[in-house]
C-alpha cells in the first residue's frame, strides 16, 4: 500500500521523502517490494524527474541498504576517481599507480564493460592471474599496506542499488540523471573517500552526449558528494573518438604499461595527469595543477608509478612480470592493417561503432553473463583531423581468426570516416566543475 | 529485448505499432514478459499517452489474448450497457432483463465491488444461491434459450487484460483513459455484440469526475467498438449523488424488484429507460426514444420484465421468489433512521463517502478478496435541493450491530450536508456521445 502511495505521488509529480526512500531502499533489498512496482516508480521518477534532496536521499537510502569499506582509520587521504566511461578510456589503470605512489590511498572500485563502453575490471582480468573479487577486508588491508586496490562491486556494498540498476537496465530506465547519480554515488560514497574526482564524458561516445546534461549530472554528484563531507571535482573529457589508440582489454593494458613507463599516447597522458592533479590537490599533496604535474611526470619518469602497479598486481594474484614485458598479456592470433580507402583528413573515429566493434570481435558484452576475449581489438592510429594519403595504414585489427579481421576492416570501414574537410574534435579536456560552479578548463 | 526497446520507445514519446501490441499481449499473457517490464510500461503508457490507434490495438491484442463468448448464430440483436460504476448504480440488474424482454439478447459480464463503488456480481449474489460464475458454454446455452445471461468475466476471456488489469492495480496505472478504454472494451468485445451502450459516470463520486475526460473516455470506447463493427452509444449520466435511494447489495437488489414491479425511483428510471432505449433503438426494436420508452412501460406494467429476471435468477441457480417477496432477501440485523440535524437545503449527498462508509460497515471491498456482507447499506430519500426541517428522517441505516448504525450515522453526518443555500445537482443525463460526435442530452 505504502509503494502504491508513493508511485502516485511521484506520478502526478510529487516529491518522495527522505525517510520514505530509505524505506523504499530498504523493503526492495529485502525483496518486500515486488520488482513490478519499483519498475513503476523508476519509469514515473525517469519522466518526472526527482530534485536534489529526492537524488541526495535515494543516494544515502542505497548507500545505508548495504556496507561499506571502512577505511576511517588510515591517515593518507582517500580519493577515487570515476568515469562514465567510454571507448579506449583506461585511464584508472595508469591513474590509481600513480597517485597511489605519490601518497593517495586509491580504493577504487569500478564496473565491467557492457554494451559498446569497456570495463576497467575486465581490462585487468586480461593480466594472467589478477582477481578483481577480493573481499571487504581484503580491500582494506590491500589499502593499508599498499595505498591502492582496484576491485568490483561486492556484493555487501549498496545492494538495493545492484537490484535496482538491473531492474533499470531490463525497463529502459537507465539514462536518467538522478537515478545515475544516485547509483555511481551510493558506491563511491561506500568507499569512504575524502575525495573524489569525476570523469565526465562528452560527445557522441558518450553515455550522455549532449554538454549541457553532463554538466548538469556533475553538478548533481558534486553536490551529493558534498553533502557527504566529501569534496568532488569533475572534468569534461571528450568521447567523440577513442581516447589514446589502444581499444579492447589487453591492448589497453598494454598501453596503460607504456604510459607507466614514459611513453603513452598523448592524448591518454593530458586526461590521466589533469584527473590525477585534481586529485593530488584535493588530497592536499600539490598546490596546484602545476605543481601536480611536476610530481607526476616524476612518479612516471623515476619508475614509482610502474613499481606501484606491479605491487598492486602481485598483491591481487596477477603476475607483475607483464609491467616488463607486456608479451606475456593475451596475444591475439590474428592481426592485420587497416588502410586508408582514399585520401582525406580524418573526419571520424566514431567511439560507439569502434566499441560495437569490439564486442562483435568478443572482446565485449551484449549481456553481463557473456564471456570477454581479451586478447581481441584495435590499435587505431589515426587521428581526427589528421590528413592520410590512400592505402596509408590507419589501424591494426587483433582478431580471433580470419573472419574477425574481416569483421575489423568492416567495423574500422564504418567507424573511420575520410572527408575532403573535417570538422575540429572537442577539446580533449573542455570545462572543470566543483561545488562553485563550471569553468572553463585550462591547463 | 524486444520489451525493452518497446518500453524505450514509449518512454520517448513514441508509438508501439499493432502487431508489437499484439506480440506484447500475448507473451504476457503466457508470462514470457515479466511483470517489472510491462510495469515500466505502463507507467510509460499512462505518462505518455496512447493514440487512438494504439489504444485500439491494444484492446485488440488483449481480446485474442483469450477466447471470446460466440453468439454469432444467434439471430437476436446483441447488445450489452457498460456502466463506469458508482453508488447505487443498479441500473444493470433492472435494464437486462428489461430489454431481454423485449427482443434484445443480452450477454452480460461485469464486476464486483472494489473501493466506494457498487459491484454488479456483488449484488446478484445477495439473491439466495445466485450463480455469477458460469462457464461460457453454460452462459452461451442461457443466452440461446433466455436472451439474457448476468455473469463474471470468466478466466478465458482477455487474460492479458485481468493480469494487466491487477498489475495496474498494484503500480499506480488504473486512471490512464486509453487503459481504462482497452480493458473495458476488450471484456465487451468479447461477448460478440452487435451493439453497446455505455453509461459514462460525471460528477465527485464517478471515477473521472471531470466532464471533459469523461467525454474523451466516451469517445475512445465508440470509436475502439466501430473499429469491431460494434456501434456504440454512451450517455453521461450523474454521479455527484447516489443514483436511486438504496446504497448496499440486498437493498438495491430490493430497489431493482420495485423499479421491475412498477415502483422505482424517479431518477433511477429514468437512466434506466434511457439507456435502454438506446439498446433498442441500437437492436433496431424500437426507431426512437420515444417508441422505445413506450415498450419499456409497456414491459414493466404488464410484468414482463419481472418474469425475465425471475428467469434469469431460477437459470442461475437463485431463488426467482425474491422478485415476489424481497423479504426473502439478507436482512440487516439492526435499522434505525437517520435525522436531518439542522433545517437547510440538502446540499450535498456525496457518494464517495456513502461508498466507502458501505465499506466500513462491512458490505464492500478493500482488497479483491475481501468478503462482502450483503444486508447493510444505506437507503437515503434526501435528494440534493431538497428543503429538510431539522429531525426530519433523510436515510435509514442497515447494519450488523449497534457499533454499524454508529459509524452509519457518522458516515451520513459526513456524506449529507444541509446548508442554506444548495448548488443545483448535475444534470442527470447530460450528454449522448455517438461515433457522430457529442451533443446535449434531450429526452
Amino acid at each position: 500500500m505504502l509503494a502504491q502511495r508513493l508511485i502516485e505521488r511521484k506520478r502526478d509529480g510529487g516529491r518522495i521523502e527522505p525517510g520514505e526512500w530509505r524505506a523504499l531502499a530498504a523493503a526492495y533489498a529485502a525483496s518486500h517490494i515486488p520488482d513490478y512496482q519499483m519498475a513503476a516508480l523508476l519509469m514515473a521518477c525517469f519522466l518526472k524527474g526527482m530534485d536534489r534532496s529526492e537524488t541526495s536521499a535515494l543516494t544515502e537510502a542505497m548507500l545505508q541498504s548495504g556496507d561499506t569499506l571502512d577505511l576511517g582509520h588510515i591517515a593518507l587521504p582517500r580519493i577515487d576517481k570515476h568515469s562514465m566511461g567510454g571507448v579506449g578510456d583506461k585511464v584508472s589503470l595508469i591513474l590509481a599507480p600513480l597517485v597511489a605512489s605519490l601518497g593517495v590511498a586509491v580504493p577504487m572500485m569500478s564496473g565491467r564493460s557492457l554494451g559498446h563502453t569497456g570495463g576497467t575490471l575486465d581490462k585487468l582480468e586480461s593480466i594472467p592471474g589478477f582477481r578483481t573479487n577480493l573481499s571487504l577486508a581484503r580491500a582494506r588491508e590491500q589499502v593499508e599496506r599498499l595505498g591502492c586496490v582496484m576491485i568490483g562491486q561486492t556484493p555487501e556494498i549498496a545492494p538495493a542499488d545492484k537490484k535496482m540498476y538491473a531492474l533499470r537496465d531490463a525497463t529502459a530506465t537507465v539514462e536518467s540523471i538522478p537515478l545515475i547519480a544516485s547509483s555511481i554515488m551510493s558506491k563511491k560514497l561506500a568507499e569512504s573517500l575524502t575525495g573524489l574526482v569525476l570523469d565526465i564524458k562528452c560527445g557522441s561516445g558518450s553515455f550522455l552526449p549532449e554538454l549541457e546534461r553532463d554538466l548538469e549530472l556533475a553538478k548533481i554528484m558534486i553536490e551529493i558528494a558534498a553533502s557527504h563531507h566529501c569534496p568532488a571535482v569533475a572534468l569534461v573529457t571528450a568521447m567523440d573518438r577513442p581516447l589514446g589508440r589502444a581499444c579492447g582489454n589487453a591492448l589497453e593494458v598494454e598501453e596503460c604499461i607504456a604510459a607507466l613507463n614514459g611513453t603513452g599516447p598523448d592524448d591518454l597522458m593530458e586526461v590521466t595527469y589533469a584527473l590525477c592533479a585534481e586529485m593530488l590537490m584535493l588530497g592536499g599533496i600539490a598546490r596546484s595543477a602545476a605543481e601536480a604535474r611536476v610530481l607526476l611526470e616524476g612518479a612516471i619518469a623515476d619508475g614509482r608509478a610502474a613499481r606501484k602497479f606491479k605491487e598492486v598486481i602481485k598483491a591481487q594474484g596477477g603476475n607483475p612480470d607483464v609491467v616488463d614485458d607486456p608479451a606475456l598479456l593475451p596475444q591475439a592470433n590474428n592481426c592485420d592493417l587497416y588502410h586508408a580507402p582514399r585520401r582525406g583528413f580524418v573526419a571520424r573515429v566514431e567511439p560507439r561503432a569502434i566499441g560495437r566493434g569490439i564486442v562483435e570481435l568478443g572482446g565485449g558484452r551484449t549481456a553481463v553473463e557473456d564471456l570477454v576475449d581479451p586478447s581481441v581489438g584495435f590499435v587505431i592510429t589515426a587521428r581526427p583531423g589528421d590528413w592520410v594519403e590512400a592505402g596509408e595504414p590507419l589501424a591494426t585489427i587483433f582478431a580471433r581468426d580470419r573472419a574477425g579481421i574481416d569483421t575489423g576492416k568492416r567495423v574500422l570501414g564504418n567507424a573511420i570516416l575520410i572527408a575532403d574537410e573535417a570538422e575540429p574534435p572537442l577539446p580533449l579536456i573542455s570545462h572543470r566543475v566543483t561545488i562553485d560552479g563550471v569553468t572553463p578548463y585550462t591547463r
